[in-house]
């Protein structure tokens, strides 16, 4: 009674000692929470020039068609990660062959490495994750129910890099950080609950 | 007396409720620590073919040769990143002009994103983190004194990519995870108090 109960856990923001900036610390314990930038993994990937595409099922973007793409795990390589995301939400299996893209999201410190691949099998199907798994032809590709700013731009840079073995992966289009879809000024915030 | 001090913080490791992997948690205040892959970025920085390289004043690795590197910040893009440990290491103004590797070192769960740069001026002087910064002709560098794997695998890739504009930035040599230096099967464990 009296004191209201204190928040358990790092939730202090505090500049801990020979450190510069302010960090979640707890202070039943001293622990000091560093919180850091995510990884994200994904590919563009094709057969006979149709790229796979997966009708997110989960949120943020439930409905939305987007690359296989999510989170890296610890322990585990960029191109592992690709192709383990390529299995869970497409059944897919993978060959990749250049990195295509590092997008930058900083507002949700994440940063995206996006691979190019082709697909060993058409045989592809939805897991649990998806709602659908399709191979898309270049003129098919759904671009208004697309569930990403940087899905967009991964599609855009295939396109542009077809035919060549040795380039430059590509970087944010300028000045798009990732705060809304290409082609509106619409501020663009689901990202975060991803 | 008696009982020893128990450790603070996030040190217990257990499967928490509705998760499936095992992490760290706080039995003084349930706090459950996420830990996920972190972003290192850096520069292979060069002044008229010499090449930046600070002698670290901090552990891990104290007194070693690196390249100007260190964890991505939150709400940082990776370029930005690069430069600000450029200027906290060796007090360099970089122009960033190519992405030249993506190293992988999956046992602390790292991924590395280093830049090919120029340095926009010869002066340059150690940052707290450093002894010394200086700039090495190719025939100089301190291969047996250099700090991490990647910093071999970086200056090599950089000499490699000479005079090309476009290129598939580089990844780890052929077998290696980052666990020793090249032309050695000691060991290499100390990257993890990084």
């Amino acid at each position: 009674m009296g004191q209201p109960a204190k928040p358990a856990g790092p939730v202090v923001k505090r500049i801990p000692d020979g450190d510069n900036q302010p960090r979640l610390v707890c202070d039943d314990c001293g622990f000091v929470n560093y919180v850091n930038p995510k990884v994200v993994v994904g590919a563009v990937a094709v057969w006979e020039d149709r790229v796979l595409l997966c009708r997110r099922a989960i949120e943020p973007r439930v409905g939305y068609w987007t690359i296989p793409a999510g989170y890296l795990e610890v322990n585990e390589t960029p191109t592992d990660g690709a192709l383990r995301e390529a299995r869970e939400e497409a059944n897919a299996e993978l060959v990749i062959n250049a990195l295509l893209a590092v997008y930058s999201v900083p507002r949700i410190s994440q940063v995206q490495l996006i691979y190019r691949a082709g697909l060993a099998s058409s045989k592809i199907w939805p897991g649990t994750e998806s709602q659908e798994a399709l191979l898309f032809d270049w003129a098919d590709i759904p671009w208004h129910e697309l569930a990403f700013p940087s899905v967009h731009w991964a599609l855009n840079a295939h396109r542009e890099v077809r035919g060549e073995s040795a380039f430059s992966p590509r970087t944010n289009p300028p000045g798009e950080s990732g705060d809304h879809m290409p082609n509106t000024k619409r501020a663009w915030h689901t990202e975060t609950s991803s």
